[in-house]
């Protein structure tokens, strides 16, 4: 397992986990199994595996790719538990999982679900979605993948799952700009069912090729959605930027040890590619998340915005 | 407006509400507008009616449409919001718009969606879902009911909608078990995920003609569902029948002032069918509520229920 070596309390990350078999700076307190071992070496870690699992910042998953390449057994599957967009210099957008097709030549997997990392460790039963085009290869992922506590489902239309995992962060930040202003249960349920709509009209729009709208009921949609919309990141910072008066960059630094805010950033995204293909009104909810975030509209009229959904779309 | 005559503080409740623009036993704090009028006699409110809306606990619905019968404009048209299911001497069930429409010979349309009473009285913003299946009908009671804050979608498959309403009770049961075994967001999402799987493959085995798949991305789907399983009556009592050794009769007493616990009460009767048509091993999650409540396995078993979940169908 490649690991970014980071010293933590004097010591290299690389070295506690491969000694003390935890992970005490992402996943304090949970023992890893004695046959997983840290290497702070990307090219060794990766030349000779037959599956390369891609878990890290989406940011950094190019300049991954670059040193990877021409390394790696040709033969390797990959699969993506990344969420968000690669930007392209044109104003478009990519697909992580199309960044580490493109860059290394191999067939990619994804996997998305309502699974929270400590949930996971805890062994509490969970269900994710993995999202692979071909059926054999699908196989071989579950069996890899799969527990008593850990279900999966295998689909075919990887773009549904990716594009999923991503988008569902922009709708948690509306949940919590509703949770921020009180609007109570009804309509919080209605701005996670017209973000839920949006999410497929984007899917439909810009990835039809393959789309299965089953696809949004498998865990990768409705129930990551839901679990985010409720006790998400992206929820509770959104809450608490209707709630004060600080900015994105002041909540990121007191709320998530300065880490970016997911939902925001692939706001950001989504919106530059949808102003560039000119259908940006099809989207109000993300438009409003966009627009409420830079303080160019007051939180509450995301109200109005939730009116402006098109109807039968 | 029908009111069931109560006496409330000594006064009748058809009185206060006239006099007062007050319901006060079952919508307190909220005035009614002065051009609804309460009326303890049922055949002289409906008389003159075009259009008839059922609000009632679904067992008296029988019984008012027997007395209705052969006094209402026989050009009237019927909504009703009533959630649950009427149940057959033979274990089968009928729906409660199909009760209506039999026993009154006019068409029956359903209303269901994210709405709880409150709310909407406080004119938050709310969606809801009209189930009708004349176009023309449909387009009239979108206009009756539509308002700023409560937006009104209008689908063809009433059945569907209406299954909807009654069966996320069952759901929001196995969510409350969830909760009251401290099992996690994970597994909560996925709870609400297969159970809404269990809804769709009920709608699709035994209601299957006009059924749209998008009709469960409406409010009455996916949105009631979610407000139901995070804050619905039936999610809180099941939580404590798991956290406490209470009976379904104590907590009704205690928790709901003697009303029966809906979601119990539909799950009965959805299995009693499912029993009789041979097919309950198709719909694990709502077999899990039937036997939790029965106190026939232990909320713990709930797990093993949900891995038995068919996975494609």
């Amino acid at each position: 397992m490649y690991v970014y070596e980071e010293i933590v309390d004097g010591r290299k990350l690389s070295e506690i986990i491969n000694s003390e078999h935890e992970n005490v700076k992402y996943l304090p307190g949970k023992k890893l199994p004695d046959n997983i071992i840290a290497d702070p070496d990307l090219i060794r870690s990766a030349i000779n595996a037959d599956i390369l699992v891609f878990v890290v910042p989406h940011s950094f998953v190019s300049g991954i790719c670059k040193t990877l390449k021409g390394t790696i057994n040709p033969k390797a599957i990959a699969i993506s538990l990344i969420k968000g967009f690669n930007e392209l210099p044109n104003g478009g957008i990519e697909l992580i999982s199309d960044v580490i097709h493109h860059s290394l030549g191999i067939d990619v997997s994804v996997l998305m679900g309502a699974n929270l990392a400590k949930e996971v460790a805890d062994e509490k039963f969970c269900e994710t979605t993995i999202g692979c085009k071909c059926s054999a290869q699908g196989a071989i992922l579950k069996d890899l993948f799969q527990t008593d506590n850990f279900r999966v489902t295998v689909v075919p239309d990887r773009h549904t799952v990716e594009i999923c995992g991503a988008l569902k962060n922009i709708v948690a930040c509306a949940a919590g700009f509703s949770d921020g202003l009180s609007l109570g249960d009804n309509t919080k349920a209605a701005v996670i069912r017209i973000g839920l709509k949006e999410m497929i009209r984007f899917c439909k729009t810009f990835y039809p090729e393959g789309l299965q709208e089953s696809t949004f009921f498998e865990s990768c949609g409705l129930a990551d959605l839901i679990t985010t919309c409720y006790g998400g990141r992206n929820r509770l910072v959104s809450e608490a930027f209707v709630r004060t008066e600080k900015s994105v960059e002041e909540l990121e630094t007191e709320m998530l040890k300065g880490q970016k805010l997911q939902g925001y950033q692939t706001c950001n995204e989504v919106i530059q590619m949808l102003e560039h293909e000119g259908c940006v009104d099809r989207f109000p909810l993300f438009l409003a998340v966009y627009l409420i975030y830079k303080r160019e509209i007051p939180a509450q009229k995301l109200i109005e915005y939730l009116r402006k959904e098109p109807e039968n779309d």
